[in-house]
C-alpha cells in the first residue's frame, strides 16, 4: 500500500509544503430531485466523488456535475454502488461476483465516457454506500470490484479503509490504493470507525473536527474515543456536503488545513511513490 | 449521404464480388429474462446492435454478448434507447433535448467501454423503436441524438431510414449514415415501409423474403405493395431474431444471399467513399 | 358536471359560509430525496394529492404521508402518473392504452389499500404532470385512465381541468368530476392557462395571487391576462409546496381566504348535488 | 401450526378423500419479456402466486393472470418480494423494517385491488426468492412482513417451510401458516432441502417426483438423502413451470395424484381446523 504518499509525501521530495486531499461526494441527484451544494463543495474540495447511475446520478446530473468539476479544476472520481435507487445503495446486496463486475464495469465505462465529454477523466474509483463497506471486510465482492477495475483501467486508484480487504487485493492487482479518513467520525483505539449506532460516532463540533483532520495530517495522529492517540494514514479525508451544516463544516475544514500550512492537493496529482505493496 | 456503399461498391474498385450487411437486434435479455437467440444470430448476422440497458440489456447480457460477437468476429453497434425498460423502449416520450443527449452519451459510454473489455469496438449507433421512428421525422430529438454521436465519438456510423430526418442532420454533422432496409417489410411506391396496421405489412414467406433481399442487393431494386418495382438503397438489411422462426428466416436470407454469390460483409469495414453529403 | 358544488353550494342549503378545497400535491420524495415540506402543508390544504410510486413516492414516504394527513384531518386523493421515476412523471409517454389502465389500476389500489393501513380512504383521483395534461385533451388516454377509475371504484372523484376531455368521459361515466384552478397562473380570456412559456404565465407576487383566489370564490371570476374578467368554477385551487417560497404562499392564500369568510374544506366532504352532467 | 390441514384433513370429518394443494409462481413476465407457461399451468395447479411488481409482473400482467385465475378458479396469493427487477427478487437486500413492511403492505395492496377487478380475491401471502429464504431464518425481516399481512389483512394466510421463523411469527399473530413442500427437491435425514450446490439436490426425474409427492400426501412420508423415510407435513406442494419440462414435470405429478385418488385442492378453500400454534 502507499506509504505516506499524498499525505507528507512532498517533504520526502525536499517540498516542506505538507498537504492532503479533501473528497466528497456529489452529482447525487437524480431528476426532480436535488442533493446537497455541489457548487459550494466544489470550492472545498480537491477530489470529486461522482455518482453513476446506480444509487444516484441521472446521466444529465452527471455530465452537468463533471463539467462543473473539470472548470474548477476538481479532480474527478466513480462513486460506483449496488443497483439500488430506491435504497440510494445502502442496502448490502448479495449480487453474484460477475454480475457485480460486469454491473462496475458498466458504471465505470459510462462515467469515463461522459467525463471526456466534460473535459476530464476520471483519476480513481470509491465504491458507495454498503458497497464501500462491504468490500472492506468481504473478499469475494472486492474480488469482484477489483476485477472490474482492472478490466477497464488498472491505472485508475481505489479509495477505501486503511487496512481493507479490498485494499489488499487492489494492491496485489496493481491498483494505486487511496487510504481514507473520515472527518466527522469518531475512531476506536485500533484504529477502526466507531459504529454510527454507538453515541458519540459523529462528531459534530464544527472546530473540533477541523483541529482533528489538521492533526491528522500535521502529526499523522487523532485521538481515539478512549483519549489516547492513535497512528491514522489519510491520503485523502471525506468530508460531506448533503446539508447546510455539512458544508460549513467542510469549508471549516479547508480553512484550518490552510490557515495550517497545509495544500489541498488532488491525490492523484500526487506521485505514489512507486512503493505498491 | 454514401452513393452504394457496401451494397455495390465493391464492383466500383474492380471487385466483381457483391456484398450487403446484416444486422439485428441482440443482447436485449434482462436478468432472468432471456429473449432471442443470439447464439443462432451471430453466426448469421454481420452486425450485432447490442441494448445498452435503457430498453434491455444489464451490465451482464451486454457483456456477454459484445464478447461473443468479438469471438464471431461479429461487428457491434450501440443500440440505444428511451429510458423505458418496462415498455421495452417502443413508447414515444418527450424527452427534453439535452437530457435525451445526456441518455444517449451516457449508454454510448457504456457499451464503448465493455466493447473495449470485451475486445471489440463500437463502430455504429443503432437507435432503438420508438427513439429510432421519432428521430427519422423530428429534428428536434434527432438534433439531440446527433450531438450525443458528436460528442462521444463523430467517427461512429449512424443506421437509419434513407431520407430519415436523422440521416441528414446527421450527415451534415460529418457522421457516417448507414441506409437500412427491411427483409420482411412491405414497401409503399414511394419507398417508405407500409404501416404495420395494415394487412401484408408484414412478409412471412421465407422464400419469398429471401428473394426480396437478393433482389435488393443485387438489383437496387424491391417490389412495392402496388406490384410495381421501386429503387431501394439499402447499405445494411435488418433481420429479427426475437422467435424461432425469425432465426430461421435470417438463416434463409443469409443461405439465399450466399447462394447468389453476394458476401455477407459488416459495413463498417467496407470504405464509404468519403462521399458523405 | 358538477354546478356550484364546493364553491358555493353551501348557500345552496341556506347556509351563508363560502367554501373552497385547497389541494396539494405531497409524498413527492423517493428514497434518499426528500421533496417539498408535507408537515406545513398539511395545515393549510384540505386535500393531499400523494404520489402512488410511478412518478415519486415510494412505499415508506407514501405510507408516512398517508398517516400524517389522516392524524391532519386533510382528505386524501391518488396523485397517479406515467411509470416515469427519471421523468417525474412530466414527459408524455405513448403508453398503450390496455398498459395505461392496468398501471392507473395499480396505482389506484396500491394507495387504497395504504391509506386504509394509515386510517383514511383514498377520495379522488388526480393524475399527475403530463398524464394530467395529456388526457384534458386527448379521448384515447383519457378514456384508459377513466376505465381504471371505473374499474377500481367509480365512488372516487375525478379532479380536472374545467372543459377538460377526459372531465367529460368520467361524467358519462358517473364519476363525479372536480374542477380545479390554479392560485398562481395567469388565464386567457377563453379561460384557458397561459401557457409557460409566455412571460407572465405564473403569478409570483404572493398578495396578488392570495387576492385571486380569493375572488375566484366569492365571486366566481378572475382576470385574464387581457385584463378582463372571465368567468371560472373552481371546486379546488390547486397551491404548491416544493419550494419555501411556495409553502409561504399557499399560506398566505390559506390566511386570505380564511380573513374574507371562506371555509377551507375537502370538497369530498362536500355534497355534489347529484347534479353530474 | 395446522396440523394436517389440506392434507388429510378431508378424513378427519369422515370424508375418504385424499387433497392436497398444488401452488406454483405465475405472472412473472414484465413488459416484453414473458416467463413460463401460465396458461398450461392454470389447468394444473389449485394455487397461484402471482408477482407483485417487484421482481417480475408488471401491472398488465398482473391484470392478466388474475383474471386467467380468476376464470379457472385458481386460488391466487400475493408472491411479495425485494424490489429488485435487474435480480429477480433473488438477492437478499439488507432492508429496513419499517421500509420492509412498507414495500410489501405496498405490493399487497397493488394485487388485492387488481383481484378485486379480476373478479377473484388474494387468500394467501407466500414470499419470493431471497426473501422467502431470509425470512424463514432471519427474525428481524420476518416480524417486517408479518407485520405487513397484519395490517393490510390478517386474514390472508402466508405459505412458508415448516419450522420456519416467520411462520412461528406469523402463528403468534394469528395468521394461519401454510406449510410447503417441493416436489422436486432433496431432503436431508432432519427434514430440511438439500442445498442446491450440492449434486442431486434437485430430483430431474418425472416419475421419481411424482411418485415422491403421491408419497408425501398419501403416507406423510418422503425419502430422504440418506435413503431413510422421513416424515413431512405438507398443506401445499410447490411445482415449477418456468420451462417446458417443469410444465411437463408438474402434469406428470398431477396425474399420478389424481390417479391415485387424491383431489387437488386449494389448501384456502379447506378449513384450518382452528389449531393454529
Amino acid at each position: 500500500m502507499t506509504e505516506n504518499a499524498g499525505k507528507r509525501g512532498g517533504s520526502e521530495r525536499g517540498d516542506a509544503r505538507m498537504r492532503v486531499d479533501l473528497n466528497s461526494d456529489m452529482g447525487e441527484g437524480f431528476g426532480r430531485w436535488p442533493l446537497g451544494d455541489d457548487g459550494a463543495l466544489l470550492s472545498i474540495v480537491s477530489s470529486a466523488n461522482i455518482a453513476c447511475g446506480f444509487h444516484a446520478g441521472d446521466p444529465s446530473v452527471m455530465l452537468s456535475t463533471l463539467t462543473m468539476a473539470a472548470r474548477r479544476g476538481v479532480s474527478v472520481g466513480a462513486h460506483v454502488s449496488y443497483r439500488d435507487l430506491a435504497g440510494f445503495g445502502r442496502r448490502f446486496m448479495d449480487v453474484a461476483s460477475d454480475d457485480l463486475t460486469a454491473d462496475v464495469a458498466y458504471q465505470l465505462s459510462a462515467i469515463r465516457g461522459m467525463a471526456r465529454i466534460a473535459g476530464t477523466s476520471v483519476g480513481y474509483v470509491k465504491p458507495h454506500g454498503a458497497l464501500y463497506n462491504r468490500i472492506a471486510a468481504d473478499p469475494v465482492q472486492a474480488e469482484a470490484v477489483v476485477n472490474a477495475l482492472v478490466r477497464v483501467d488498472p491505472g485508475m486508484a481505489l479509495v477505501t479503509l486503511p487496512g481493507s480487504v479490498v485494499g489488499d487485493i487492489a494492491a496485489k492487482a496493481g491498483i494505486r490504493v487511496i487510504r481514507e479518513a473520515f472527518a466527522d467520525r469518531a475512531y476506536t483505539p485500533q484504529g477502526a470507525l466507531v459504529s454510527r449506532r454507538v453515541p458519540g460516532a459523529v462528531i459534530t463540533d464544527v472546530d473540533q473536527v477541523a483541529a482533528r483532520v489538521s492533526r491528522m495530517v500535521r502529526e499523522g495522529v487523532v485521538t481515539a474515543d478512549d483519549g489516547g492517540d492513535i497512528s491514522i494514514q489519510a491520503d485523502s479525508v471525506c468530508v460531506h456536503g448533503d446539508s447546510p451544516g455539512a458544508v460549513a463544516m467542510a469549508r471549516a475544514i479547508r480553512d484550518r488545513l490552510v490557515a495550517d500550512g497545509i495544500d489541498i492537493v488532488p491525490f492523484v496529482d500526487v506521485a505514489s511513490g512507486g512503493d505498491r505493496v
